[in-house]
């Protein structure tokens, strides 16, 4: 056997997220990879990604492990998935492929993870970037949010940012660096950590455009963590804005 | 009577660019704008833009002027076009509204009119920029191109960037700036100019990727000018990589 490694990217608008779902609308981004590597070489096997994203949610670069019985070349499976994947009409694509030792987990092995949420601040509706960025027409205090990210990064207990389906054993996690950067219409929050609640980043970004926009004070979010309480944060920000970004093993 | 001048942007995949074609398949954004402002205030009028982009072609700040017989707001034209814009699902949005004198043309008036193309330049097809972009999976040789491009700075005879049917009195044009950046896998292609003749950005862009690609000496682009004859030039880039970016008045 020999494993796989593959960087994938998607457009999580017509997905249910990466893993299968068992819902009979929407396909998940793990049903559409799995199905092209048995179109490219008759393997039904189960694939493994470094973060499990939500249905809308975006990839730019997703990390993929799986183990073939073949060994092929690394242009060999990313051009072949990406054969049937465009037959399919699918929004996901095979960046690149490496043949990877045995001892690699796409998601064990994975030492820190990056997220993106992009923010669209302006008066009109987004056209060109409709459903990739969260639409915001209200002034944002872009200072204040930086100040209130500061007292989330760390270890801490993130029970306020979390999601009432988590299913993490522990609510603790670290953030190693939040970044708010401005450039022109846009805003872009980078967030990075080992690994994430579910709906972390969503409920943090939510939480910051809160204290962004007036509606919870910057200096409230110590309180707010300590509180363990998920009706303290702010609002669990739109999945279409939030793009996977970056795995570092 | 009083004028008005809205920024626009839209999304050209859907339309058969700015002008009605009288073709029965794709709308115009022009009908589609036109039918906004009938749907707003109940006046069938002509408008007017900066640049009738072609079929496929976005726009980032499409400037487009006309007459109201009514003085509204800045904020309630904009908001009210917007509205039936979105019941109607189109691709078009209005950015913002400013009541100008009628001296003012959005044609006319411009003094210099800014073009954004952009290359993805990776082996994968892309799936978020979709139809956003004009996939190139060759090396291209930056430093060539700029060479290239400062060959076609300021006033030549572009019949050998001009498609057959440009319909302009003169192919004498003033090109004033190109600038080639390179931003991770994204080639951005700024071209300014007063006015340009039909397909001159996308003539001149896959011809100076040909030289990227090493398909034209960058050295043969004053021959190629000086030859008027289209046939010496590249090819003409795909209209999904071009972005109508800007008008100066």
């Amino acid at each position: 056997m020999q494993r796989y490694k593959i960087e994938v990217e998607y457009c999580g608008t017509n997905y249910c997220g990466f893993q299968k779902q068992f819902l009979p609308n929407k396909k998940s981004v793990e049903e559409v990879l799995t199905k092209s590597i048995f179109q490219f070489c008759g393997q039904e096997i189960p694939i493994f990604a470094s973060g499990r994203t939500d249905a809308g949610v975006h990839a730019i670069d997703q990390v993929v492990h799986f183990d073939l019985a073949k060994i092929f070349q690394n242009h060999q499976v990313a051009l072949g998935l990406n054969h049937y994947l465009k037959q399919s009409q699918e929004d996901v694509v095979v960046k690149s492929c490496q043949l990877v030792s045995s001892q690699f987990h796409s998601r064990f092995s994975a030492k820190m993870r990056h997220y993106r949420y992009i923010v669209l601040n302006r008066l009109a509706p987004p056209i060109l970037e409709k459903n990739r960025v969260w639409h915001i027409s209200k002034t944002i205090d872009l200072e204040k949010m930086r100040l209130a990210s500061a007292f989330l990064i760390g270890e801490y207990d993130f029970s306020s940012f979390r999601d009432q389906e988590c299913q993490a054993k522990s609510p603790i996690r670290t953030i190693e660096a939040i970044s708010i950067i401005n450039e022109g219409e846009k805003i872009f929050f980078d967030v990075s950590a080992k690994s994430f609640l579910h709906h972390m980043v969503r409920n943090i970004v939510g939480t910051l455009i809160y204290v962004g926009i007036g509606k919870i004070m910057a200096e409230k979010i110590p309180e707010i963590l300590a509180a363990k309480n998920r009706q303290l944060s702010g609002p669990n920000a739109p999945a279409c804005g939030l793009y996977f970004l970056r795995t570092d093993y």
